[in-house]
């Protein structure tokens, strides 16, 4: 960002003055990954200059960058040679994804520009629902063939890959290929350039990489990189057959728009990059309401025993703290819950240990707080109302704790079965169920205790 | 784990019958990053002899897996030769690292064993404190000269690299430096691969790669990866010359480690994974304590205003709703506040803006909640307690949620600048001040306004 901000001014002052030559320079200095994100603060004329005077390996990389409708604005504005030459560097992945973007009479005259070959490539990328492996992977990827020496292999990948198109072939890993494109392994590009030149790709390959299935979830794509640390995996289908390669860069992002989306739900909302205050306050709206429809639940609780409460005013004081208590362990709860299916630490099959576990721990502390919070209320309002006193709260306290780790533990599998995503299970809604049912226990308990 | 799982039990087999050859062809299908994670199930007997019959690229990398503990038991049990051949192909950060983990009289015995280079390096890397760039950079890299032809270049990789040690040496992207090691720029080993071979590096070099110094903390590196999408960068001192290099491998853990903390940090508890139940209960109950703590300031500001709810037994039934939405729409502003401020989208500079956008946010949903709340109050209990009781609840609703809105979008600035992560400023801690925030004005308001 800071190197993007001291060349701004210069750089609009360069435009303006026509001196591209000074432009060049400037350009050599910024990132095109700043450059997009600035886009907004140039005029269309200044975007095109800048997108023309760029080398063309960044201007790919900043075409990448830009969102779809910029990417179309951009195209429209590129003399159609220009158009052209892009639309061949990009990878069909990359096109696709501007492509879903776009609207039908744009994507018909960007498909009239594209070479045919290209156009199939997009038509199959197109193919695979967003969110999926398929729609992650990338198509421009060099295959080898077991029985060469490593030093035909190096050969055959300067041979299949231009130079100005090496920054969007996937080359760190090679894929090994038989006669009928089924992967029969994969080798770095480091191992080959490395080893003595009439060693054979067999010998140097890993035959079992791990591979993806096109229809799988991007998730599941960023759990296989993280576990497994890797640079790139081929995808492919159930025949074994190569249909593309994703790579690591494009997991950096999808990875980072999840881990947003999870603290998005967890906190209890569903877009975390929104513009508008107004709409802010619109996308939020939704899981306030359940806390506000669940707080009228509570008041009708209390409401229902404003008798006892009249005869008892101390109840008041506690029930903020029983409620906050078990809202609290709830959300501890299931923030682990929900980290551990996400990342794999609750393993397929370990799902019973982790729920008892996690109650176990709720069961705990709820019975530590129970008691030290029942003998706190009974030292100060047993001359007033009784031994029982304390022993309602403090019952009350270890319930609502209690209960509200049975539900947080739970609620995950249960969502998850019928499709929710858990992520979603946490916070509000928990909090909410708490306040009511720890409320009404609380309440009776005193009604039928006290009230003798 | 699927294949680790499938195979578990034949290794242990065919390592019980000594049958070395099937032990052998069982670990080539197997990670050793599945073997690492299943480590606890093998005896030590069984551990030196899977390590010794993996293939040596094989058992440095499951080596590097194993936690410290696990690996000084490993090195015990091998034979001199073997460590110390382990040793010499180890990076000098990984050994480092191991070393931080080990008791003084076992560090001593390893160094002993170590060639005087690689002691030299191990004490360096000591140096730097842990969490920092420096404990996490890696020692193998190859350097390039500006003027040497592609050619040359990739002659001298090759040279330098002795193939068995090719998984540990970074070859990725190659560092250009001058006569005195300082860094020119990077060039990636496809483009020398794929270049002519006369071409030189100056030309195929980026001359302006992103940086890191060796003092700065792991988390700027994960930032600094993830926002250039980098698969290595160098690390320089002060006068820009190299010291190591960072690569996304490592970055892929230090990143999966940190969102782990930060949304164990915002449910409110230190430690996501911890083992036994007391254990698990006693690392989480400190922030239950500052609930419990608050929920008892609240139950003495409630009993301070016992005479009023006496009167008006149905300020019981709204308070609860009232401190619930502030603290749930606080939840919301703190996760939003601490994410941009840990993935940049709010970048220095911006935060005034960011938190004035948040109040808004507050202020607005906290008018549209107050109106209707207040409405519904009204409407049901102005009869028996008159108009101002609408009033009262719809403005304590109010200043509950923009109360809690601008706490929750101020807090993480302010104990940045007292050192503390951000991170730790939500959930509980928000939910509480809230609660004995909104409690107070609620009752406050109430004895004021319905009392006259």
């Amino acid at each position: 960002m800071k190197t993007l901000q001291i060349y701004l001014a210069d750089l609009k002052e360069l435009l303006q003055a026509n001196d591209f030559v000074s432009v060049r320079s400037c350009l050599r200095e910024v990132s095109p990954i700043d450059l997009a994100e600035a886009w907004d603060r140039f005029t269309p004329e200044e975007r095109t200059a800048i997108f023309r005077l760029s080398t063309r390996q960044k201007a790919t990389q900043l075409f990448e960058e830009l969102d779809p409708p910029e990417q179309a604005g951009l195209l429209g504005g590129l003399r159609k040679n220009d158009a052209e030459e892009l639309l061949s560097d990009l990878d069909p992945s990359e096109t696709g994804r501007m492509m879903r973007g776009l609207p039908a009479p744009m994507v018909r005259q960007l498909t009239a520009i594209m070479k045919k070959g290209g156009q199939e490539y997009v038509q199959q990328y197109l193919q695979y629902p967003g969110q999926t492996v398929g729609a992650l992977m990338r198509g421009r990827y060099v295959t080898l063939d077991e029985r060469w020496p490593a030093r035909t292999a190096v050969e055959r990948i300067q041979y299949s890959t231009r130079l100005r198109r090496i920054e969007e072939t996937h080359l760190d890993t090679l894929m090994v290929v038989d006669a009928d494109n089924r992967l029969l392994g994969q080798v770095g590009l480091k191992s080959l350039v490395v080893a003595p030149g009439d060693m054979l790709v067999r010998d140097l390959m890993d035959s079992r990489p791990p591979t993806l299935p096109p229809e799988a979830d991007q998730e599941e794509a960023v759990k296989l990189f993280t576990r497994y640390k890797l640079k790139s995996a081929p995808v492919v289908d159930s025949g074994e057959k190569v249909l593309g390669v994703v790579v690591y860069k494009d997991i950096f992002e999808v990875a980072a728009e999840e881990t947003e989306e999870d603290f998005a739900k967890m906190a209890g909302f569903s877009h975390p990059a929104s513009r508008t205050i107004a709409r802010s306050a619109f996308l939020r709206l939704p899981w306030l309401l359940i806390t506000c429809l669940g707080g009228m639940l509570v008041s009708v609780v209390v409401g229902h025993f404003e008798g006892t409460l009249s005869k008892i005013i101390a109840l008041a004081s506690f029930s903020p703290m029983i409620a906050g208590m078990g809202g609290n362990v709830g959300a501890q709860t299931a923030t682990i819950m929900v980290r551990g299916l996400a990342t794999g630490d609750i393993p397929p099959g370990g799902e019973t240990k982790a729920i008892i576990h996690e109650i176990a721990i709720g069961l705990l502390m709820g019975v530590c707080y129970g008691l030290v919070v029942g003998a706190i209320a009974d030292s100060v309002y047993s001359e007033r109302y009784g031994l029982w006193f304390g022993v309602v709260v403090g019952l009350s306290m270890c319930f609502s704790m209690t209960f509200a780790t049975v539900m947080a533990s739970l609620e995950p599998f249960v969502l998850r079965r019928f499709g929710v995503d858990p992520a979603t299970a946490t916070g509000p809604m928990i909090t909410t169920t708490t306040d009511i049912l720890s409320n009404a226990l609380y309440f009776s308990l005193a009604s039928r205790l006290l009230l003798r």
